[in-house]
């Protein structure tokens, strides 16, 4: 085959392989918004054999030759094309390191292992998933192996696997230099023992007008409800279905509705990107390069904008609407401020503040390091959790429903995925460091011109580059040097020491 | 390859088949319903190898040799196996008489079709569809041509592949008994010139009291929501995705919430059949025998059920609790049966009453008949239309667009379908005598015992069958006899003779 032939019958490839992942984002949307929860299992078993075919699509001979000659003949082909051949390679890669069968009971168990770790958490009862865990750590291990220790480290490999080029040694930097940062902040900010007027924030706000109130904020940041929807869910995620339907999920809880605000602020902030991606990349390059980068953006919207005071001056009007009249346009700006960034230790990740976030992060990155790379037993995890939560946040963890259990990732055989967070915390704070230098974007903020103008500069500086770079390589190209964890740090410090007069 | 063997064959094809037909179901039911317009047309593009890959499984050679196989062997196999044969070699016949390039140029044909009436009815625009319409019709006819006229009849085959067994000379003889009952009917009650007091029928009722009404009738009526769910869309319809996972669909007008009470208990009628095949079944055969079959519970629930006295005392307080202040419990049951049954000629199919409704089905019975039995073109299509609306309905149509335009059906292909909506009130009406032999239906319905009497009712001796008997079969199985339209002229002329006092 020449290279015009190997591109054609790629491009086929990539075209029976998209309908597949298109047609299965859709089911699992599905499964986790409207479908009844009594279907899952019987959709599980019956569905199984779609997800067959695409594995079977996805590793043919034939398809494999194809990249395997796209590899070969990298150095012959556009910059796109040969992104892909690397990209595919390292993913044909993995894929063929695991063999078949083993691939098989590791699906089984997983999709088992979700189950027990949600009847887990609702019974608080750690036991009936340990062995599950245990079984996912083993393959982590074993997977890992498969695709090859980096610097002698199984960890590295996952890592790796999630943020091209992302190691253990960086992160120990990275999240030391954090930790060397928040936690004396954190006893800082617990000395003054500041009390905050914020009996507003457990205010009954209906579904109705939680709804409502999310569509503004989606408005107002500049995401395009006709390309996309809004459902509900249990733990939302975005997904980027197709160029004009990227679709957001949010919970609602009637009496915490700041939950509802910064969840959409969130997963608003990754379906901008996703709407965004240019329309003149390819469509395989139409992708975030990595996690970490996802994540900058949609913590970019929750923190950087959503936690600052004129964006909190932007919607203090539209809050104060809906909250019942004891607080209906009584509540100020100032106080909606201080709310939402009020430091507080606490043992759940998601409901974290934005200076505590971080740590949470951090003790995850610990204990699954120690997991992945035989230092650590899944049955001493639960003594390890609590431990590390009173020695980084002061705290004692009563419950492992509020523990170990509280998260998803693991049951679902992520490991690696949890640093993505920091990093996309890192990433964005360097880029409102080089935004800045092109205009003031709170000032943007202060104008309800969050779209316009910071919108428009993510997506002609960002958003335009799509996968075409690895992820490294994307942070120079946007911001002119390599990643540098201080602007994060000196953003925290200096936010954090403003509110609270330090 | 011995019957256990070729048994088993079968079973792991139709565990892959079963895997295609739940994806690509949910796939549609989300086009329909959250989907953003704006994506679903790269969506079809995209997912299109999908459906391909099903159709490549659904005829591959092994496939038709497990089929033709099971077929030879019909009468080695149990009665459950046998049926299947029968059945799958007729979908497979009907496949493989219609060369693959042909299928794929009608997919497309079909796809842009459907747009195009879409805009055409929006536009009111029928020269702008006339073009689709004319290959459309003429696919129909080629295909009738592959598969084998019946009787002489293409449009016989084209009966038959909805209704096994169905002919023009059956459907010829029960509608000439239908148009000689209803059109004297009308005729004398429009001679007495019945004086309604329904002005609440445009009472604005918001959206979310109509979402919540919807879910109370569903409720008294028997649908189980913990298996199924309630979603919105442009024109509803019902879709039974796995075993607990039976999905309803509404569209709520705030100024005419009958609109969406009729909906709801219509599409529910479909989804509690599916609910409740039984689990006995094997999944194959965990349906209904045919499209009259279904259409048959869906009006039961509708008409027989849901615009008798007794439901409509039944639903009368909760119907006044969401009436605006003008009408709220001032609106008394009589009015409401007597709004619910108030006989009109009318323009759409869709919003017609109990009476006429059968008339829009002749109409469309006799035009399609001609058309693809090469009686009457396209291009005349419109005037013929207009012109039994008159015959029939004594009403002049102003627009296409409430005219030939109104049904989605034959923009989709669906030609000798609408047949099985008044065959559906046939077997309804059949079936009623036949429970009234047991039980006093609607007394059960004044006892608020729809789930308990009349649902066990249908679940013991209808719904326990499946797709076990051919739909004449299962008429005879059911109630004892032949289909007999008779009972549902009857409980027609019987109807409304009472109310109008005739």
């Amino acid at each position: 085959m020449n290279i015009k032939e190997l591109k054609s019958k790629y491009d086929d490839y990539y075209k029976s392989l998209k309908g597949f992942t298109v047609v299965l984002s859709i089911l699992n949307f599905d499964c986790n918004t409207i479908a009844p929860k009594k279907s899952l299992e019987e959709k599980a078993e019956l569905t199984s054999s779609v997800f067959e075919e695409y594995a079977k699509l996805s590793t043919s001979v034939e398809y494999q030759e194809v990249i395997n000659e796209l590899y070969k003949n990298k150095d012959k082909l556009d910059e796109n094309y040969k992104r892909i051949a690397v990209l595919k390679k390292k993913e044909l890669d993995h894929d063929k390191a695991i063999p078949l069968d083993m691939r098989k009971e590791y699906n089984i168990l997983l999709r088992k292992s979700f189950l027990a770790w949600r009847d887990a958490k609702q019974n608080n009862d750690w036991k009936s998933f340990e062995p599950f865990l245990e079984k996912i750590v083993d393959y982590q291990r074993k997977i890992a192996q498969l695709w090859g220790p980096i610097q002698g480290s199984l960890y590295n490999t996952l890592l790796d696997s999630f943020e091209e080029g992302n190691t253990t040694e960086k992160l120990d930097v990275f999240f030391n230099s954090l930790k060397e940062t928040i936690i004396p902040l954190l006893h800082k900010i617990q000395q003054k023992n500041f009390k905050f007027n914020d009996k507003f924030i457990t205010a009954k706000v209906s579904h109705n007008k939680q709804i409502k109130l999310a569509k503004y904020l989606l408005k107002i940041n500049g995401f395009d409800l006709s390309r996309g929807c809004l459902a509900e869910t249990e733990h939302p995620f975005t997904d980027g279905i197709t160029p004009n339907d990227a679709r957001i999920t949010t919970h609602i809880y009637e009496n915490l509705f700041l939950s509802n605000v910064y969840s959409v602020i969130h997963e608003g902030g990754h379906a901008i990107y996703e709407q965004n991606l240019s329309n003149k990349l390819i469509d395989d390059l139409r992708n975030a390069p990595s996690m970490a980068w996802h994540e900058s953006q949609s913590k970019f919207y929750e923190n950087i904008i959503g936690k600052c005071p004129e964006y909190i001056n932007l919607i203090s009007k539209k809050i104060n609407s809906i909250l019942p009249k004891e607080f209906k346009n009584k509540t100020t700006p100032e106080q909606l401020y201080l709310a939402v960034n009020n430091v507080q230790t606490s043992l759940v990740r998601t409901e974290a503040d934005e200076l505590t976030y971080s740590l949470h992060v951090i003790i995850r990155y610990e204990l699954e390091k120690k997991l992945i790379n035989g230092e650590l037993e899944v049955k001493d995890l639960p003594v390890a959790w609590n431990k590390l939560y009173k020695e980084y946040l002061g705290i004692e963890v009563k419950s492992n429903k509020e523990g170990v259990l509280q998260d998803s990732h693991w049951s679902s055989g992520s490991f690696g995925y949890f640093p993505s967070y920091a990093l996309g915390n890192a990433i964005g704070a360097q880029i409102l460091n080089t935004m800045m230098k092109d205009f003031d974007v709170f000032e943007a903020v202060n104008e309800n011109k969050i779209k316009q103008k910071i919108g428009k500069w993510l997506k002609d500086n960002v958003y335009i580059y799509g996968a075409k770079y690895s992820p490294n390589e994307l942070v120079l190209k946007v911001t002119g040097e390599e990643l540098n964890t201080k602007y994060f740090t000196d953003y925290l410090v200096k936010k954090f020491t403003k509110i609270y007069n330090l």
